[in-house]
């Protein structure tokens, strides 16, 4: 007996989650079931690097920030002999891993700030349209899950409201998120750095300042979930120890809850990682994913196709 | 001749204020027209203290906040000689003026913070369902303007998202302006203060601290509009000094665009003031109103009713 709905998630293999997803739609959408869940209740949030696109070799929103460093550095000359600068120019990832967290903090800094909210979004359009992932040969936006896409639109057709919910940039995400996900610019939530109204020749602009505004990673999630949607979602979708607590978060609600993570098992057609990776690791979380019974999704095993 | 969707604004007389919405709404939404917005764009913001409900003799979270300091004075006795504490248990509204912001603040912080947010909201939903406006002997979430609620449901028939961006606390707002207005919580913004994410006895709690993290006042507004929404509102609704910055950035957008100011002039029906009031003072919007030719809707004669 095939389910209708099932027809709605072509790219996954029948198995443990696939069918875990399709239950709990089911459940949560069956009126007058003793999990129905009203439309307006039909929260799910979404991880976005490592999630919904891929994050290696690095974050992309890294990736940018070094060509940015890199398109910049002709007017500062001193970044050839200064850290993190250096490491950027020479391609030095060791030297750069090795400047930490301040180092990177740095480099967004100088790569995403002192502009207005409209040179900004021009420069990183600029980017996406001409920067090129090294081992797929293309454009960064290209290498969006297939069956993460599928499912989003799957979860909305089900009445479900669909949210980023990521570490990453929100207006450097929102800039391509509602192409490549169908998700709006409102329902992007990401880190911000601090932004600053001013009148230009009579013309209101938006500054962004060279300050962190919020971080939208680990606990951070939670804080922002309820400051952004200011409801609790039933379902949560991530893939690292930085999605742990929106998925705690979103499992101690009343009521049926589903939380999944995305397990990277596929070096062919993606990578494989988790416990010893520098970016997305995945430790904590899949320890607590096996106590409290969340689905993991195996890449290689459960999905037909990755890119598209 | 009578358009068809004017007789969706019933309570609103017919005058330049009127005609000005019905055109506007007309004009954003004639496909293969000069002036069309698509339905994803059609992004409208609108103040809530004075603009969707009253504000008068107070702003009603401060009345909320004077309240709760009443509630809990019995474990401060403390409170009976310490400013502002006093000015709230002996009504003196006066030195409580003289307190100034640094003296509101401190009320907002006891009477807002160090509980989760589940208590919060438990808390000021007892007293939304118990508490009574003085003038008008009736609960405060049934002080909403019916022209406005009317308006914005108007806005939403004809492809509009409608937002509340005020000045009022997100939380305190979010509990009942899906009813009273049709607006769900992730289309609220407002002010807040820091939560934190914690484990208590293994379930996950957001604390809320007393510490201010986002004033959605004045220059704050626009900024809070990108932070949240994300794209630029083709339409803004104010009535006081605070909203004007939110019609600046609105109306400085390319197309058409559409601001409103709500000119409060109906002492019988409701209050009537501007430049010399505490609360809601319309002064700089007003002049910046003639400059730019804003919409400015006079209470007493545009409005058929003010309450339901």
């Amino acid at each position: 007996m095939t389910r209708t709905k099932d027809k709605n998630l072509l790219l996954w293999n029948d198995g443990t989650a696939k069918k875990a997803i399709v239950d709990f739609v089911a459940r949560v959408t069956t009126k007058r079931g003793a999990d129905f869940v009203p439309e307006a209740e039909r929260i799910a949030v979404f991880d976005n690097d490592g999630t919904l696109w891929c994050e290696q070799p690095f974050y992309f929103q890294g990736l940018f920030a070094f060509d940015r460093i890199k398109a910049l550095a002709p007017e500062h000359p001193e970044w050839k002999e200064r850290q993190p600068f250096k490491a950027v120019l020479d391609n030095d990832m060791k030297a750069l891993a090795a400047s930490g967290e301040k180092g990177l903090l740095e480099l967004v800094m100088v790569s995403h700030a002192g502009i207005t909210t409209e040179e900004f979004q021009a420069i990183v359009r600029h980017w996406l349209d001409n920067a090129q992932h090294r081992r797929f040969q293309r454009p960064y936006h290209d290498l969006v899950y297939q069956p993460m896409v599928e499912l989003l639109a799957y979860l909305r057709g089900n009445g479900f409201k669909t949210f980023i919910v990521s570490g990453g940039g929100i207006e450097f995400m929102r800039l391509w998120a509602e192409e490549a996900y169908g998700i709006p610019p409102e329902q992007v939530i990401g880190s911000s750095i601090v932004t600053k109204f001013e009148m230009r020749d009579g013309k209101p602009v938006l500054v962004r300042l060279p300050q962190l505004n919020f971080l939208d990673d680990k606990a951070g999630k939670p804080v922002a979930i309820n400051q952004h949607i200011g409801r609790r979602p039933i379902a949560a979708f991530g893939n690292s120890d930085g999605d742990m607590e929106m998925l705690q978060w979103t499992a101690a609600g009343d009521g049926l809850r589903f939380c999944m993570l995305l397990h990277h098992t596929d070096a062919e057609r993606e990578w494989a990682y988790d416990r010893d990776s520098m970016v997305g690791c995945l430790d904590k979380a899949l320890e607590e994913a096996r106590v409290r019974n969340w689905t993991v999704v195996d890449m290689r095993k459960d999905w037909k196709r990755v890119f598209g």
